[in-house]
Order: structure tokens, then C-alpha cells, then sequence
């Protein structure tokens, strides 16, 4: 059973709101709730209600939505998890991120292909590349992400399981991105606009076939048993996802089997 | 490179539909686009695009969405992803799932914690058990799914770092699970009504904090780069997603940390 | 107190479905509920529930949507009656509708605007010219709805209190359109894709003011009071709605105010 | 052609937002687009655009959304105009609402029937009906407003087309509201809770037929043509809609025909 020690970052959730805070010793967390004295926790189990306060051990979540310096928009959970299913990640698999952001896909890839998998990020912009770097090191789940200051114009590579790209004109690194997957492999894109969406397609369909757009909605609802009924308001957007599979126009008959 | 074989499953897609289909070399697919002679296919690269179809090697959604035999209503992929994120499911994690349906949640919990992992599903109809079995021996991407014909109420367990709950009345059974679980652990149930949210959230709250309930909604677009638009009609409920984190109340002091 | 008549149009609720039917005496109603004898009916007061069947007096919305007789797609009433709210369509007012479709949004404008308020409606194509005519004659509230068999382009008009546009490149017709309002008129725009949406503010903002564009999304529920749950598929598109208000570029000072 | 007058209430459009302002000849508005004199917008025409302002008529929406003095919970337009629409209000409608709270859906009911109509509207906490009654006779589009300072259940009447509730515990009042109204009369409610839907809907369906729960979503869109996507947040619920059409058992066979 995990216990809580100095220096542990531990989730605080107080009246509804989530607070990721570093155990020092001298701290405290205070609220109309009174005063969680840090020093008192110390020792004690995660998972743990005391009054209007509950202390977790975080979650990835947690460190993604709390504790990830951001300076891009990041990737939003609801997007991420399904980006990893769409894209088929497993176990040992190598994905290839155009676009690191400030990283918070990435450790969600991290975690997807596990410690025998591969995370290649490139981030051309020396500045996120940065702070992309500090926040896969903290918060990575293994040490499987292999973050490069890269344009992905200048990268070599093949034989990826899946990629994701995440910049303003994906519809300018499509081509290349498509000759670093192994045949079959699925790609994703998020973009923020139609116009782009539109843009992304006509380059992307004659490279990647069972192309799908698609946009994630969360919504929640106010947990009172006896009144229960959404939130008020809502996250109405993030991002519009775009997926396809690399294909490669066939002629028929076995003799075209070794054109890969 | 993977290479079509076989006895091969494989994916085709064919003006915007998806068929899951087994090389047999005497049979072939046949639409409006033509005949696709599956023994034309053997030893060709997955990734193909012939006239009007597509040949992929199948992911893991395509066996769950065109594979999987349902005896049960499914857990969607749009909400199955989400639950291994919320429910932190990492390399190695042991999981339980109290109710395996028709195994579809399975097949990705399976995934989501790899070959070092294990996942404990829970079945007691004999009949949805058989299914689930075939299921998961079929499509689970590693040999870590222990199904069992059992009620939780009958089982024993410890020390899980997570556990899912899809059953008529979860608020029967949660107290039960709480016991399998580690400390501050996340629990995930998902119900089709609102009266269910409302019972369930009943029996959550003592036992489990930072709850949350919430509604996953996917929607596609008409993938025409010209006329981009969102399909007509949409799936607009599969259920209401709940989460929590084993809690327990604590008395303030160092000398309360060995109860759990 | 209505009695029902021979020949008038009933709505007969089976089973959670809406039928529009006439009275007509040799005629019934078969469901698996039995037999509903239509001459039975007559001189009975609407608003009856025999067994499984109930029989209503139709409202507007069950004669859009089940009376009308569509050749073309129609503007939904969940957006039709917002519509009229944001072209602030009251009592008396003129309101010109570019492109009549079927007639739908016909028949709500003639209702909005009273018997002392005028419609008028064009439809360029004689076909759906001819259809509407039928469907507004057979189902407007009042006779205030002037529809004409014309292009925009060749028509005259001016003072209208508002105006609505739903033809294929709306942009084509903003210019000609502010020229038919009033000073600070509304303006309203159907379109089905994101490409016309953008094509169409560009045409849009120099001549109109507050200009927003938007969607309305209806999700039914399934009215089982024990298990309250949303339908399990719903309209997810119908079209977006492009707002604004006539403005023109005004000089301060007092000088400038007779350049209307 | 409407000029601007000196006490007129004007809609100032500043950089997406709406102000609406009395014209005072000593004030003026200010952003960081500079200072808008009031006095020198006296006599201009209404639809004007001046550098980043602009100035219009108030419409209805203006008038409920910025104008209308809120003590309560309002019903919003994008709900209330479509419960105008299934109340299948219409010129010379006489209609009821049990509960006015601050009157924003009085007087788009005010507006749905028209001067020939009558909106009786009751209220029975003395605060609200104060206020409601200023907003009503501020806002209202036609002198068909009879405001109630009354209890429903002290009430008599008869013969109402339609009837809306917007009370805490509708189902106390449904039997009431029956009685008032005509056969095959449409009623509408509105409750926040998905606990107050399972019971109204207990109390409702004995007595209405043809029952629908709905919710209304409306998303909107930032206008730049380039960069078209929807807002990063939207109101994700204000209530649940509830329909149905007044019922009564019948007995098969015309002798059943004066039992109303």
C-alpha cells in the first residue's frame, strides 16, 4: 500500500475542484475547509477523506491536467485516449508524434506503448521543445519517449506502427509521414478549424484510405443523487480528429506484392 | 511487412463501409465495385486500394466493432477508451471487470495493461461467460484475461489498482469491490439510465471521492473536403460513465496510518 | 369544443409513432393495437385514448412534419422556430424568404407574423415552386403568404422587416437581399456544410452587422419514468444557421443621417 | 425608416459583445475602440457602423438577454421558442403559464399569440410577480399580458389552447392544469433535474398523451471565415423539455361523445 511521502505529489480535491500539490513539509493547503497541514500527511495512506478534503495518489490525468507546464493548447484527454485507440497502439509498438506541443499526448503515447514501445516526438519550436522535454520527464509512465528539436521535414524513418500530427498545415507533412509507416498503419491528425479539415483531407486521401473526421464531446453532470442534471456549461471544443490508413494503389494479381 | 496470408481476417472497405472478413481462398467479396477474389489477395501487402476497396490488416476497433460476437450490449470503444484512461490503467496494472458482457471492455483492459498485467472479469451468466471466453481468446491482444464464471459476491480479491463495474445494479455490489481495491484506486461504472446514476451515486459516495459522471459523445463528419459537413444522424446515448477513488474517512494524526 | 369531422385531419400516436391521416369513413387505422373504425370517430372530441391509440388534433408540427409534402430538404422545426425568434418576426411584420424549398419554413413564417403580416416567398424552380404553393395553401395559419415563382435577382423590394435565405450559394443574393431591408433588419442563412459557411460570411459581414452562426441540436429522451434515458440515435445535422443585421458604414455626425 | 430618439433603448455591438443602452444625451459608451456619444447618434438610423461599434434596434432576443431584470432562473430563447412552437401557439391563442418567474417566456408568448391573444400568467411569490411584472410591461410585445399574483391550485379556468409549467414540482399541479384546458390541448414544463422528469412524467402520462423529454443544445461558432470552428465552451444544459397533449379515456362507440 502506497504511502504518502515529503516530496510526493498528491492530488487534493476540495469542494468539487482539483488541486496537484508537492508535499513539503512546511506547507499547507488552505481552504474554507480549514487548514491541511502537509506534514500531518506524511506516513499516511493515499486515498484518504479528512473533513471536506480528500487526498489521492494522482493519476495520469491528474498530472496532465494539474501538473503539465502548458504552452501550447495541449491535447485534451477526451481526444488523447481516443487518438491511442484509433491509432491501435500496443504493447512494444513505435509511434511517431509531428508536434510534440508541450507534451501531453505524448506521455499519454508513453503509456500506450508501454516500456518495450517507442514514442518518437519531434517539435521544431526550440522553446516547447523545451518544455516539452521537462514534462515527459516528470511525467512520463516509461522511458520510452524520445523527444527530438526536429523539423519533420529533415527526419528519417520507417517501419512505424502509427503517427499523429499535430501542427498548423498537417496537409504539408502528410507525404512525408506516410513513407515512415509500415503499410496498413493508421495516422491522426487534430486540427482546430473546418477550413483545415478541408485542407487535411485533400491531401490525405490519396495517401490513406477508411478516412474518418470526428470531434469527441465530454459532458458532465452535478453527482447530487437527488438532483441530478448536467453541468452548466461545457467544453464545446477542442479539436476535430482526422484518421485514415496508409494505402498504396494496387494492381492486381500476386506480382505487385513486392512493391513496399 | 506484414503480408496477406491465409485464413488471414481482414478488413475491407468499401464505399465507406467496413466489412471484417477470413481469407478463405475459394470465397471473395462482392459489391457493386466488383469482385474481390481473396485469393487474388494472398501475399500482397496490407494497405491496398483496388478500384473501390480497401484491404487493411484489422485493428483492434475493427475486431471489436465487426468481430466480436455480442450477446450483450457493448461497451463502445468511445467509452471503453475513456474508462482505461480515467481508471489509470498502466504496464502490468491487475484490473477486475465485474460483469465481462460480451468481453469488449475486456479485450481493451486486456490491452491497456500488456503482457505484464492481468485482468480478473467477472461473468455469472453461464451463457454470456461461454461468449465473452470465445471473445477474448479471439481478439485479446495478450494472454493476461482471467475470465471467470463467478458472482462478485462470491469472489476474494486484494489489492487491484482499478476495477470496472457494468452491471444491472452496480450499487449492490460496490461495497464488495471496494474491498478488492488499493487505496485511493479508481473505480468506473457505467449505467444506461439516470435513475441508475442517481442509486449508484448513493451507494458511491461514502466509499469512494472525487466522483464524477459524465457522458462521452461522438460525432462523424462526411469525410468530402468540399462539403464538409456532420453526418445526419449520430449514436446520441450507449450510457452514463461514473468514476471514483476508494476513500476512507481518516482521523487526523501520524498515528492513524496503519487501518487501511 | 372540436368534435372530429368527416375529412378532417386527425393525428393518430401508436406505439410512440405519429400517423396524419384523414377521416374518411370506409377507412381505419390497423396496428398490432387492433382496429381504430375511423367512422367511430366522428363526433367524438379530439384528444382520445382508446387502447393503445390516441387520436389529437394536429398541431402545426405534426403537419410540417407529416402533412407536408417534401421535395426538397426541409428547414427542420428546431431550427425553423428559431429562426423566427432571431428575425425577431412579430405581428404585422413583412418577411421575405429566398428559396421556398417545400414550404416548411413558409407555413412557421406565416404563422409568426399574423394574419395582418406578410410572406413573401420565392422559389425559382417550378417544381418545388409548384409543390410549396400546394403545401402553404393546405397548412399556412393565415393568408399572408405571397409566393412567387422568381429569381431574387429579378425582384423588387424594399422595407421588410426581415429575410431568410436557403438556396445553394447564399452569398450570391446577400448583396441583393440588404437592399429589400429595413434599416438594422435581421437576416437569416441556412446552410448544410462548413465550406458555405465560410463562403458566405465573407459575402455577409461588410453589409451585416453582429453576425453569428450557430447549430441547434435536439436530444429526445425515452419517456419511461423508471428508466430515463436519452434515444439511442438522434439528428445530428440538420444545417448551420448564419445570423446578422443590415448595417451600413455611417460618418459620425449629425450630417450623415440622411444617407439611408 | 426608425431614427434614433433620445431615451430609445439601443444595441451597441462591440467586439462580439452586445450592450443595450438607453440613449442619455450626456452619456456615452466606452471601450478600447474609442467613445460613442449618445448625443450624436440622436436621428441617425439604427443599423450604423462606426469604426468598431455598431448600433441597432433592439430585437426581442436583446431585450429578454440584456434588458430583462432576472430574479429567477430565466427560460431561454433557444427553449422557449421552440416550446412556443409545441404549445402550437398561434394568433388569438389564449394560453396559461403556472409560474412567470421574471417573465422572460411571457413575453414570447406575448409576441406567439399577438394582440388578438391572451397570456394569463401566474406567479405566487409576491418578489418575482413584482418583477415580472415590470419586465412584462417593459418587454411585452402586445397589451395580452394578464400577470397573477395566484396560486394555481386558487385558480379556475377553462378553455386555455395551451399550458406551460415552470415549477418546482410540476407534478402537483399537472391534475390542476388539465382542467384548463381544451381537449387535445398541448402543455409544456420545464425542470432542471432528471429526478423531476421521472416524476413528472409518473404524474403526466395518465393524463397526457403523445409525451416527449427533450433538451435543446445550441452551439455556436466564432465567424472568421478562415478559421471557421465552434466556441470553446457552450451552455451545455438550462433544462428538460416536457410534452404532451391533453387525454381522456374514451369508451369505443359515439354515445362515448359527450363526456368532455
Amino acid at each position: 500500500m502506497a504511502l504518502i511521502q515529503e516530496n510526493d505529489l498528491i492530488l487534493i480535491v476540495y469542494q468539487g475542484n482539483r488541486y496537484l500539490k508537492k508535499v513539503e513539509l512546511k506547507k499547507n493547503f488552505h481552504g474554507k475547509g480549514g487548514t491541511l497541514d502537509f506534514s500531518s500527511l506524511v506516513g499516511l495512506s493515499y486515498g484518504i477523506r479528512q473533513g471536506q478534503y480528500e487526498v489521492f495518489e494522482p493519476t495520469l490525468e491528474d498530472m496532465i491536467m494539474y501538473g503539465l507546464r502548458r504552452e501550447t493548447q495541449i491535447v485534451y484527454p477526451k481526444d488523447a485516449c481516443y487518438i491511442c485507440f484509433k491509432l491501435n497502439l500496443n504493447h512494444g509498438h513505435r509511434v511517431m508524434e509531428v508536434g510534440a506541443g508541450s507534451g501531453a499526448l505524448t506521455v499519454l503515447f508513453s503509456r500506450a506503448v508501454g516500456p518495450a514501445g517507442t514514442v518518437v516526438s519531434l517539435e521544431k519550436e526550440e522553446r516547447h521543445y523545451k518544455n516539452a522535454r521537462k514534462n515527459t520527464e516528470r511525467f512520463a509512465s516509461h522511458s520510452n519517449v524520445d523527444l527530438r528539436l526536429a523539423d519533420v521535414s529533415q527526419q528519417e524513418g520507417s517501419e512505424f506502427d502509427a503517427a499523429f500530427i499535430d501542427v498548423r498545415e498537417p496537409w504539408s507533412v502528410i507525404e512525408k509521414v506516410w513513407t515512415f509507416l509500415k503499410a496498413s498503419a493508421s495516422l491522426g491528425i487534430i486540427v482546430p478549424t473546418t477550413n483545415q479539415v478541408s485542407e487535411t483531407l485533400r491531401a490525405l486521401q490519396p495517401l490513406f484510405g477508411d478516412v474518418e473526421v470526428l470531434e469527441i464531446l465530454l459532458r458532465k453532470y452535478k453527482t447530487v443523487a437527488d438532483r441530478l442534471r448536467p453541468d452548466d456549461r461545457m467544453v464545446a471544443h477542442t479539436g476535430y480528429l482526422i484518421f485514415g490508413r496508409k494505402v498504396r494503389a494496387q494492381l492486381i494479381g500476386p506480382s505487385a506484392n513486392n512493391q513496399s
